[in-house]
């Protein structure tokens, strides 16, 4: 509802884009305008490996819930994770991305996944395109002065395929 | 603190166990006063495979927690992952597990986790207790007429090591 109201008057959509992690969370926020992308906001929620791990788990939720208040987005993207991990990182994984895309159900805000190849494409044009390059494409994208951190980029690289598959949509 | 006051007055401990999974989570609630252990509810919460993730995810989250606000336990033990299995199935166990182990969490639960091995033990005498076995050990043990279906009653398993572990502690 929210949504159409604002399409309709030419407002700018706001996306979070998250890249989930058991020690570090990457969230990145941008508007979307017509075919116009605005940097809003970005950065990590780390856990320490000497909290428990239920603990950590509460602190990522707890993160992001904080991220969506402030920010207030209306579409949420979520990197999906690489095939090729082990079992025991792939489960530790698991949990984080739970309990995040559980935050955004929350928000009642629309979760999209890409996996990290969907993501490279959309930001660099190239799915095997490396991390550095991700980094890179999302600073000159968005028109930053200087490049974000790791998992903050790679946040942002998925708020701006959310933004693109989102104007496919239309 | 209400742990405390509750064991002073000799008061049962309640118990909640889970089993998780994406398809079906069970549960299971006991009580523990001294070495006597009693039934109290159990069951499964299903979720469809037809149902996008994300809202599975909601759905097995809110499910627990109406399990907790109904039932007030005070210590959960949730069943650990066979580390054997493949890395797609363990991250969506993860992610069940994630939302579990947080809805814990916000209910301030102190949460254990036990691998199979350890919960077969504690039910059945030996860590490799076929299925079957666990189920009837269940049974026997909670005083039941008849056996819990095999989410449940791997959920009043994971409780009933979780009340023997407590014990250990004591």
């Amino acid at each position: 509802m929210v949504l159409a109201k604002r399409k309709a008057g030419g407002e700018a959509v706001r996306i979070l884009g998250i890249d989930p992690g058991s020690r570090a969370t990457g969230y990145g926020v941008i508007d979307k305008q017509g075919a116009a992308l605005t940097f809003v906001s970005c950065g990590v929620i780390r856990t320490s490996e000497k909290t428990p791990f239920p603990e950590r788990l509460k602190e990522i939720y707890e993160g992001i819930r904080e991220v969506i208040a402030r920010h207030r987005p209306q579409l949420v993207g979520v990197e999906d994770i690489f095939t090729a991990v082990n079992p025991r990182s792939a489960l530790k994984l698991g949990h984080a991305r739970g309990v995040l895309i559980l935050a955004a159900m929350q928000g009642e805000l629309p979760v999209a996944e890409f996996s990290p190849r969907v993501v490279k494409q959309a930001v660099a044009g190239y799915g095997q395109a490396p991390k550095e390059q991700v980094q890179q494409m999302v600073r000159i994208l968005l028109k930053l002065s200087a490049s974000p951190s790791q998992d903050a980029a790679d946040a942002l690289a998925v708020a701006i395929c959310r933004a693109n598959h989102y104007n496919n949509l239309l």
